[in-house]
């Protein structure tokens, strides 16, 4: 039994193959042009490398309601050529083949579920900070979904009183994507993001509104861990930071308290790394085997 | 076959039976004193109605979690005698049939989905205001549960720059709920709740923290509706006001949009009135039986 992976981002889309057992044993990386130019290119790794299902992760906003008519599509996203086309349905109907169709944020926490930091949990919310901001949930081994995925990096936060940077989102200028996804860092620090210095008082700001978000979140859904990952992550100061601030705002109220202060696992990095994704695509195409079978 | 259900709330406690249809068929009040006044009541009128199994969707803190050692307490209530009292015990140790345990809000969201106006949907949140503010949502047909119960009624929200009310919540201040349950409306107001017009500029505050509420919970959980309920959604201009403003910060984003501007059916009263907790527990002892068996 081997299983194919796909996952589409804003620059890359990786494809690749694997286990039951979640490790990849052949792996592709395509630029993300238009479909017309990516997608061949796609299909030509998979008929060399015949899979039995495939599982995509990709990223949106992507319609991933399997009872939808239009499920499989990517929809109202600027990038050239990809509004409303219908990835899985591309893929599909060329490798006749099972696939399922999620986000790339549900994917990765369907990863990190499987075989990664949320293992062996029921619950979990893995939260990716990048050009954008989003988030995966995990509720009873299912992952959360509802009129369509959820969009948690739009949610609107509490200014921080010494933070003067309006925003970037289109929408809402200062929702947490806005004050802290890659344009809003680069914004306020006006130099490369590796030339930023840890003591810089814009992670200050970073951690503050990220930590506002975790809390959010957690009144909602009371996951039994965050995961948070995205190349600014790196920065492994952060980490303590963000914890300290969620207890701040969590102010003594309930469990969070108890979590939080016997242990530094509550809100964690990524197991798998960056390829929590990919691994995620996997375990989606594993899912749909079960299911079909 | 007979149902039994169980409403604890801070101040009286609804005992009733019904049936597979969700029809109550006898119900009776009773005051909530200290469990050692109240429960024997409780349990008199379960000895004279006798079910099959009992629902049970009380006030909270509580242990819901059917796979922890303290299920069915009542955990952090500042209540005399409540504290760490296990209810489910109580009721089930007597009556010797199976109990189902939840929180009210929990099993209003139950209610709705099963009979009321979330039924035919597969997700839906339930919001009440009264002297506090609480959530329950259905996500696949499932109660929504992580680590605990949702708390959503403590979720932060920006401030509106008139209002200068500090909020009472004894943790976060000025919290959704520290900014619009009861106490916070009589000590804006400085007289009786049915004394205060619809055109008083409060509800204008209240409108935009619930409203900010509803759409941090959206895009979370992407409900396909919210259902308020709670004494002060009596006052009809408040559903308007809600809707208008969280239409606003969805600021043309996503489908919010297309539901909320094609219908009023988004944000809606609760079908079941304020029958919808009693109605749920009544499903939630259903749904145990059908476990059971």
């Amino acid at each position: 039994m081997t299983l194919g992976a796909i996952e589409a981002g804003g620059t890359k889309i990786i494809c690749a193959t694997g286990n039951l057992q979640g490790e990849i044993t052949q792996r592709s990386r395509i630029d993300t042009l238009t479909p017309q130019q990516s997608i061949p290119q796609v299909l030509a790794f998979f008929d060399e490398h015949k899979v039995d299902a495939i599982g995509i992760g990709t990223f949106g906003p992507a319609d991933c309601n399997e009872n939808s008519e239009t499920y499989g599509r990517i929809t109202t996203t600027p990038k050239p050529g990809w509004r409303d086309y219908n990835l899985r349905s591309a893929i599909a109907d060329h490798l006749k083949v099972p696939v399922a169709f999620d986000t790339d944020v549900n994917a990765a926490v369907y990863g990190e579920y499987l075989w990664g930091a949320a293992q062996g949990l029921s619950s979990a919310v893995y939260v990716t900070v990048g050009t954008g901001v989003g988030a995966g949930a995990i509720v009873g081994g299912t992952i959360l979904k509802g009129l369509s995925h959820p969009e948690m990096g739009h949610m609107l936060v509490r200014r921080h009183p010494d933070d003067h940077y309006e925003g970037f989102c289109p929408f809402h200028k200062d929702c947490v994507e806005g004050m802290i996804a890659g344009p809003a860092i680069a914004a306020r620090a006006a130099k490369a993001g590796d030339e930023i210095a840890d003591s810089d008082p814009l992670w200050n700001y970073f951690s503050y509104y990220l930590a506002q978000m975790l809390y959010s979140i957690a009144l909602v859904v009371m996951p039994e861990r965050f995961i948070i990952g995205g190349g600014v992550m790196a920065r492994a100061h952060l980490f303590s930071s963000i914890r300290a601030k969620f207890l701040e705002l969590s102010a003594g109220y309930m469990q969070f308290d108890r979590v939080l202060r016997q242990t530094d696992s509550y809100i964690v990095a990524p197991a798998l790394g960056g390829d929590a994704g990919i691994k995620g695509a996997l375990g989606l195409a594993i899912r749909m085997l079960q299911k079909t079978r």
